[in-house]
This record gives C-alpha cells, structure tokens and sequence, in this order.
C-alpha cells in the first residue's frame, strides 16, 4: 500500500501543504497558530489558496472560520461536513488539527479533478479557535457555529495581549453582533454529518502498532481542581503509629484504592482513566522530621460513559470517607466539576470500521480522551465520527511526530466516507 | 498523692522559677532562649541565683554551662550527674528543657535541707546549646564537654545574626580554643550516670493516661532527604492505564506497601515510625489534566534499633525495586543519612521503673522519638536513663502544657533516684 500511496498525487499537495504551513507559522522551536490571531489566519490563507487553486469554491463563514465547497447535485440536502482547526498551542506540532483540514482538502481535489459529481454538497471547514486555551476556553471557532459563545466569553482578553476575544474575532472579519446574542450560524439539521480527521494524542496506536483508528467517542470527566486531605502534624519521632493522623499516608491509601477500583472497572470492560496530576504536602509547614498534617490533591476520572463516571465519583467519595473513619483525617473537597462525554455516531463508526478493515487495517476502534471540535457538533445533534492517526510523543509539542503513509491511509479512509456519505 | 506534693516546699520553689524564667525569657508569643545567646545567659543567671541562695556550689564549666554540685562525702568517686537543657526554639514552651533542670535543682536543695550527705557528689547541668539548630547542629553544650565539637562546628554562622558559634561560646566564657581542638572537658569515666527528666514531645502519656514513664533509648533514624520518583508525563484523557507511568500512583503504592510492613514489623514488636513529611509533584510541570511525571518525597524511618532501621530500609528499596518492575518508573535516591539510636542504660531504666512503681503509677516505659542530651551522654559511655513527662500539644510551640502535679511526680523519681544513686 506504501508504494501506491506513494504516487498518489494526493500524497504530493499533502507533503506541500504541510511544508508550506510549517514554513509560514514556524516560530523557532515549534509551530504556533495563535487562535484568531496572526498565525491562524497564515494558515487559513495558504489551505484557501491551495483551494482555489484546484477550483474549488471557497468562502469564509460568519465566525471566520475557512469553508471550502465542492457542490453536490442536490444542494437542498443536508451537506457533509469535514475539516478540523487550523490553530494551535504556541510551540507546538504541526498536525495537531491541520492534518484533518489537509486530508479533507485532498479528498476535495481528488473528487473534483476525477469528475466525480456528489450528490450532496460536501463542505471543508478549516476551523478557528479550538486551542484556544487564551481566552479561557476551547472549541471558539465552532461553539460560534452553534451560538454557544456568551458576551462574557467574547469580553474575555487574551491571557498575553489583552485584547479581547471580540476584537479579534472581528478583526478576521466574524460577525461578533449576532454571535454574542447566540445567533445560531449553523442549524445543525443542516449538516448530515461531521467527520474529522485528527491525529491520535496518546500512545494507543503506537503501542498497538496500527496506522489508524475509528474513534467511539469523546471521554467527558469529573473533576476537582482541589481536595484537601487534613490529618494532624507531629514530631515525626514523637509520635507513634496509632496516634498519627498523617495525610500523606492517608492520600496514598486513597490513591492505592482508586487504583484498585480502576482495575476492577476496566477488567469488566468499563472505559475509565484516573489522574491526580498535582498533589503535594504544604510548603508552608512540611518538613522532613514532621508528620505532614496536611496534603492536597486534584482527582480527574475520564470516561465515554458518564454512568462510569458518576460510578467512580461515587467510589470515590466512599473510600473517602472509609479511610477517614480509620486515619483520623478529614477529606475536603471542591466544586465538583462535570464534561459530559461525546458519543459518535453509531452507524458512521461502523462505516469508518469497514472502510479501514477494507483497506487491509486491523480494525481497533478507540476512545478519544482529548476533545475535540467533533465533540461541539456531536452535542449540537450532528451525527459525528472521527479517525484517528498514529502519532508518536502526543501533541501540543513540536515533538509530535505524524508518519506521511499513516497520514495517508487516514486520508483515504476519509474520502472513501465522504464519496459513501455523499452519493 | 496530689495534696502531699501540693504541699511540698520543691513544688512552691519550681513554680516560682518557671515564672521567673516566663517573665524573663517571654517574647510576646512563646519562649525564647537563644541557644549561647541573651535568652539561653538569662535563664542560666535565674536557676545559678537560686541554687545559690540556697547555699549550693555553683559554677560554669568550660563549655559555658551552668553546674550546680551537691559535694559527696567520696569525693574521689565518679559523680552522679542530672540535668537538661536551658535554652529553647524560638517562640517555644516554657517547660522543654528547663523542666528537667528546675527538677534537678528540686532534688538537690530538698537533699540539702534535709542534711543528708550523699556518698557521691551530685552535679546539676544547666546546658546550653541544644535547641541549636540556628548554627547547623544541636548538642552544642554536651558536645563540647565530650570533644565532639570541630573547627568547621565553631565557625558556622547563626542563621539569623550571622555571628560565629566561636564568638557566641567565648561571649559565655567558654574555652574556645580547647573545644575546637577536641579537648574532653568532661571524662565519661568521671561520670556515675545521667539523669534526664524532660517533657514527653509526643502524645503517648495523655493517651495512656499516665503522669510519666521511663525511657527505654532514644530513636536514631535512617533518612533520605529527596527520593525522586521519574515516570512519564502524558495526556490525562489519552493514555490508557496499561501505556501509563504515573509517578504519583507509583509512590501511593510503595507508601502503602511500606504502610503494611510498618503494620507487620509493630506486630512482632519492633519500634518503628516511618513519615514522609514532604512530598509533592513539580510546580514546574504538573496539571490537572497532565499525569504526573515526577513526584519527590522525603523519607525518614525511626527506632531504638539499628537492625530494624537496616531492615526497613531494605525493604523500602526492595519496594522501590518492584514497583520499578510493574509501573515502568524508576526510584532515584539521594544520600542515605543515619542517626545512631542511644541506648539507655538497662540498670537505670529498671532503678527508674521500680521508683515509679512505688509511687503507685502504673509503669509502661516508652522510647524517645526526639533526640535529647542524653544521647550525648550515653553514646560518650555515660549510663544514661530518662524520665518523660506527660505535656499536651507537643513541643517546640507555646502551647505545650505540663501540669505540675505530672512535673512533682517526674522531679520525685529524680529525686529518689538521685538518693539511691549516690548512696
């Protein structure tokens, strides 16, 4: 497959875009496409120009966003849709997302130079603002489709410049009056379908050696920023075992059992990853030869299914309170916070999978733990899918590093749906 | 029992000394009797005044402490020693380290009122210098009089004024140029033994609900200031379990696992504590939605007995080691400290418990978790033993509180213990 791949002249504007982007928003240690900012718009630019030039029609919607179009001969059916974002986090990849509008720039071109008329109209959107972590939120570009951005999240400024998401949303030319009033852009019956092609930002296909995958769905989570584990502080000499209230022996039981019920979960096939990615004892009065009287933690459970989530929020308050009974400490926690999952579509998985054991792939389907803009189009009710390209050392890094032939497999995967979901 | 002691003119003599050294070392908040500073000479003057006026000799020793003697009718004979510290942390308690002297100054005036003439001489040691921390070390006072004071010791500076331990000794009339060269002011031989009556720094005696105990040893320990625990960041939401090196589940488990040890190692009746006062994941890099890279703790394992400190460690590294194997992370330590525990001397501890037995308190002697003078003494090859007495809310605070019907009992074993040891 490597070697037909490899004259495909799909392949070829694949290579020169990525090139040309590369080149355009290189910032001297990776690559950064600032959300409605100068380097999006580059990268908005040089994916309209490679358009245009292949005759496609090309436009720019209300919320800025890049939407190229290959008519269908029945345009009052609902269209297909596809694309990804063209941002990125400063200093990262050059993939993450573009691959996605790339691929679907090149199964546009390729139904078009083969002649081939659709019946419905299939749309390319390269999307704005989905890094857009700035202006304190994700998903701008196509939450504005939906009219789910608020005037609190157009006041909001950019973490470096100030300026504020409002400004620079009509600097690129967006029609801020009627999305700040939730002015729907985009009725979601409109569109059959979303499919998004992006690469993956684990290490799943990697480790299972395979060039793509069909994604299941989006993990939602459970959250607190901060639970608080008070037990009491002692000379660390003076104090034996059964009068300690220590928090960090208390926090890593806690831990130790979650990790347990982790296990137990996935065994009997539940979707779930835990973290507690800061944790620590108080600097303000640890020290080596006192027993800590305090340590903090945040706990994040993910999962496709929010039964799992509620299930494990559940355990979790339990062994909560377990260990405070026996320890003599106290757990306090925060605002419990919620994402609720993404589901794909059903039956567009199943084509994807079809589609990928068709091209000669093991057919592995996987959850997404990151979000995505497929996420904001599932949710709004549009039918969703997504496929997923290895990708090695994650992403929102200049290591990513995307293969050109998984690239390409995914591509083709993508245009085989969208000749399937178009005729 | 309470309204004979309440009666006891020693009771009327201690209340009014830890007044005066209240009134006299008072810092608003605390106590504060800087180790060869103000504080520390104030509280020497106040106990030396005393003494004086009640007819015994008094003098200052070559190392600046106080030494207040009792003269035996055997002079040549070795001398029976008692004592504590006077100086304190700052914004301490009134009672950790002087309690042990007023005690001794409890004895010996009562010995002397009484007409009665010990076979032995008995000296009362005023110490400094033990709470010392501020010049890098603690001990200073004992030290010094057994040699084990160096050059380098001499020339730290006080962390707060930056004035020279050298220059602080000699203000104090210390002999400064001996005790830099090693010189033994004080042959172990020419000591019978060392009493020490002090505070209990931790909770068992309010637990247990006893007045005092008799210590059996003092715990020495086995440290490592930083272990460093190296996994891999990653996604939260998109790496699964299997592909995870989490650096903070990883040291949840070893903690657990030495949690059990530590539980199996107290069943056999072992002495044991184990803290891990300072640990933490890196401010540097760590999120709520990162997993944790690294996480860094600190390790510290406590006993009277050298071959448990060995054995635990061995068994904290060998965990390291497994869950190196099953987690993919890697353990890396920093230095190995150790402490050496102090024997107390076997004979004196049962003189101690049979004394406290015929006061009618119920006898459940207990180690020392804190380091004190008596280590000094007993690993210079003095016969050392302690008496604890039961204080609330620890040490090295103002709230410690020793009530001083639990203090006339402490200072009575002294005292019997003193009369039986210089007969």
């Amino acid at each position: 497959m490597n070697a037909r791949l490899s004259l495909d002249p799909g392949r070829a504007l694949a290579e020169q875009l990525f090139a040309s982007l590369r080149e355009a928003t290189g910032d001297g240690v990776g690559i950064t496409r600032d959300s409605y900012g100068a380097g999006e718009s580059a990268a908005l630019d040089i994916v309209e120009a490679a358009a245009r030039g292949h005759g496609l029609q090309i436009e720019r919607d209300a919320a800025g966003n890049l939407v190229v179009t290959l008519p269908g001969t029945e345009p009052e059916l609902p269209f297909l849709a596809c694309g990804s974002h063209l941002d990125s986090v400063p200093r990262g990849g050059n993939y993450d997302g573009a691959a996605g509008v790339v691929a679907g720039l090149m199964a546009l071109v390729r139904l078009r130079d083969e002649g081939i008329a659709p019946r419905r109209t299939i749309r390319l959107y390269g999307l704005r603002g989905e890094e857009s972590a700035a202006f304190g939120r994700a998903y701008i570009g196509s939450s504005a489709l939906f009219g789910l951005l608020t005037p609190d999240d157009l006041a909001q400024p950019h973490a470096a410049t100030g300026r504020s998401l409002r400004e620079c949303m009509r600097d690129v030319g967006a029609a801020v009056e009627g999305i700040e009033v939730g002015e729907v852009l985009l009725r979601p019956a409109r569109v059959h379908a979303w499919l998004e092609l992006h690469i993956e930002q684990g290490p799943v296909l990697i480790a299972r050696d395979l060039p793509v995958a069909a994604v299941t769905g989006i993990r939602g989570n459970v959250r607190h920023r901060v639970v608080t584990c008070i037990g009491e502080p002692g000379h660390s000499g003076a104090v034996p075992r059964w009068l300690r209230h220590d928090a960090v022996f208390a926090v890593a039981e806690l831990l130790t059992r979650l990790d347990h019920h982790w296990q137990s979960m996935l065994a009997q096939g539940q979707d779930l990853v835990v973290t507690a990615g800061v944790m620590g004892t108080d600097p303000a009065e640890h020290a080596i030869a006192r027993i800590p009287g305090t340590a903090r933690f945040s706990f994040e459970a993910r999962s496709q299914s929010r039964e799992t989530l509620d299930g494990f929020h559940a355990l979790f308050v339990d062994e909560c309170r377990q260990i405070e009974a026996t320890r003599g400490v106290r757990f306090e926690m925060d605002r419990r916070l919620d994402t609720a999952p993404a589901v794909m579509d059903r039956a567009w998985v199943e084509r994807l999978r079809t589609l990928i054991r068709g091209l000669g792939v093991a057919d592995e389907p996987m959850p997404s733990g990151a979000g995505h803009d497929a996420a904001v189009f599932a949710n709004a009710g549009v039918p969703s899918a997504m496929i997923f390209v290895r990708n090695r050392n994650g992403s929102h890094n200049p290591r990513e590093a995307m293969e050109m032939d998984d690239f390409c497999t995914g591509a083709e995967v993508l245009r085989l749906a969208l000749l399937e979901g178009s005729a």
